[in-house]
């Protein structure tokens, strides 16, 4: 396994530092692990001007799998667009052509009660959402800030997806609703987009080659509203990428615990790249009380997605496990009569209980 | 004032119906009103074939203010695109220029149980969304699905916005915000779409005339969480068409009541389209069941935004939490302990409490 190790800004380089302790246990016990750093985001422009610089890319393309923390922060808000940490994440994807984004939205049940639902609704929560990752709005051409026609400056994008993009995105939904609870629930805007409407058309065709999931079909606001009413009707949900970043990041948050969730980012051979689904979290960078749960998490998915070692990963899964019914908590998700403890001693903890 | 009668099709007629007899108690005590109906969505394509028909479009357009029921049902789902009932929806929005929408997501507290979140996470909530109306992806040219350059089939719709219609949103918003708590969050996702940074930029701008406001910006994907995490931080929120869809529908089921939630669309002279943020309940309808609440309540936004009656408005508003309080409810809201009553029942009332 050749594995690139991409710390990112802010809290990245701790919490990752977490995870590879944990894949050096692996290591230690006879697993064929090569490890090899690079800078993405604010870290790759102070090093090389570019957020997704030459040598990084080159790393990401020779490995079979990445691991990130994350990028950002408000050193680099100031940059003009083009130099941005985020254009580096964004690049990468589409470089690699990591279409499938997997978010799982997990309540655990230690952490039920960081949520801001109602425990009756949210308990056992498991949702996965499919996000499409490297079409839509995002990358769609043409785009700009121009003089229109009638002499006036306006912003403008494309939303746009090709037939064999939704094909690929609703193939990887259908075969993950397939290893789950077999429902499918595609949320478009087919009443508005015509984008969506074709979606929904590529959707309904696949479909026929899994005759064991149910598809459904839920408008992007109605989906909006029923993560909040009932989250628990869901089991899988597919969508594109400007829908699928809103309602990912709205699932997640509402298992109250988001510093415990992971995402996978997979291309069409499930080379992939894992990372938290939180963000760097300047404001805490640096003091060692990050959660690096979500993290080691994203090293979990990794072993299951692009490694096939489902014994690995749902190991790793245990042993977060394990900590969290021990009691320990980082301070993101500390209650009164739990342990509070720090980044590295967390670290410690899952590499005890692996 | 001349009022535009669009029932529309589902619990339409049955919700509006409460509403007229709310309007005729105050015509019969003096108020100058002429109401006329025409109708909108199926009702129009089942009577002239159109879901915007000529006839309609007349009568909206010489009208000060419209009240609208909902529109849509499983009979019209099979028509062709521009026959949908949506598209008269959508079309009688441009058609009028009505780019403001205001949605408030207000929980009552004789109604706080119904909410998913944890009561003390929305007591008290009480926030206006503002959602830019007639531009963006909703409308915005070229769309559809055709073949792309690479041969392939592909679906594809334009974001757009240009500076004006910037300006006139935001405007709107600022000057909400100055009614209400002073604090105005913009959401966009500028860290991606140029049309969205273009928006951002306009904000700014337009904030330099409203230095009692305080302006604040979010990416949508972080909104969607934090409406979920904390609501009770926004006072006025101002997006886009696309994001305010979105955004709004997850605001107002934060509430659990969302039978309870009116809504004004606004053109630059206030002339307004007034409507439930519900739908057409087509499961429903018919059966003397409904909450005509939020159409009653939409009446009320009339009288304060279009025909500047603030006191009939808090007259309206009253009287709906004076029914409140008494405990009467339709099935929607309906607890043990309370009445549950027939929405003609929660029309006579509604009418007695005024
Ligand atoms: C940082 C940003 C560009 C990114 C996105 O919008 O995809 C983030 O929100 C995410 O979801 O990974
Ligand atoms: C019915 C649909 C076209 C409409 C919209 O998307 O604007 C609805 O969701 C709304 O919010 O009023």
């Amino acid at each position: 396994m050749k594995i690139a190790i991409l710390p990112g800004d802010g809290i990245g380089p701790e919490i990752v530092a977490q995870a590879v302790r944990v894949l050096e246990k692996l290591q230690a016990e006879g697993l064929q692990v090569e490890m090899e750093t690079a800078p993405l985001g604010g870290a790759a422009y102070d090093q090389y001007g570019e957020p997704y610089p030459e040598a990084t890319r080159q790393l990401a393309r020779s490995a079979d799998a990445i691991l990130l923390g994350a990028v950002g922060g408000p050193a680099y808000d100031a940059l003009p667009r083009e130099k941005r940490p985020e254009r580096g994440l964004l690049a990468i994807r589409k470089d690699l052509g990591l279409f499938g984004n997997l978010r799982p939205a997990i309540l655990y049940p230690e952490l039920a009660g960081a949520s801001t639902l109602k425990p009756e609704v949210v308990a056992g929560l498991d949702i996965m959402i499919v996000r499409e990752l490297t079409g839509d709005i995002y990358f769609g051409q043409p785009r700009g800030i121009h003089v229109n026609a009638a002499g006036e400056r306006e912003g403008f994008n494309t939303m746009r997806y090709s037939e064999s993009e939704i094909r690929r995105i609703a193939k990887l939904a259908f075969e993950i609703a397939q290893k789950r609870n077999r429902k499918l629930c595609s949320v478009d805007k087919a009443n508005v987009l015509e984008c969506t409407e074709f979606w929904k058309e590529i959707l309904i065709d696949v479909a026929k080659d899994y005759p064991d999931v149910e598809l459904s079909h839920m408008y992007v606001d109605n989906a909006a509203m029923q993560l909040v009413r009932n989250p628990k009707q869901f089991d899988v949900i597919v969508t594109g990428n400007i829908f699928g970043d809103i309602l990912s990041d709205e699932a997640s948050m509402l298992t109250g615990s988001i510093g415990m969730l992971p995402s996978a980012s997979l291309d069409a051979a499930n080379k992939g790249l894992y990372e938290p689904c939180h963000g760097s979290a300047p404001d805490i960078a640096g003091k060692n009380v990050a959660n690096p749960l979500a993290t080691i998490l994203s090293l979990a998915m990794m072993m299951r997605y692009t490694f096939a070692r489902e014994d690995l990963a749902t190991r790793i899964e245990q042993a977060v496990q394990t900590v969290l019914r021990q009691g320990y908590r980082t301070a993101d998700i500390f209650e009164p009569g739990t342990e509070r403890i720090s980044c590295s001693a967390m670290g410690d903890a899952v590499v005890a209980a692996l």
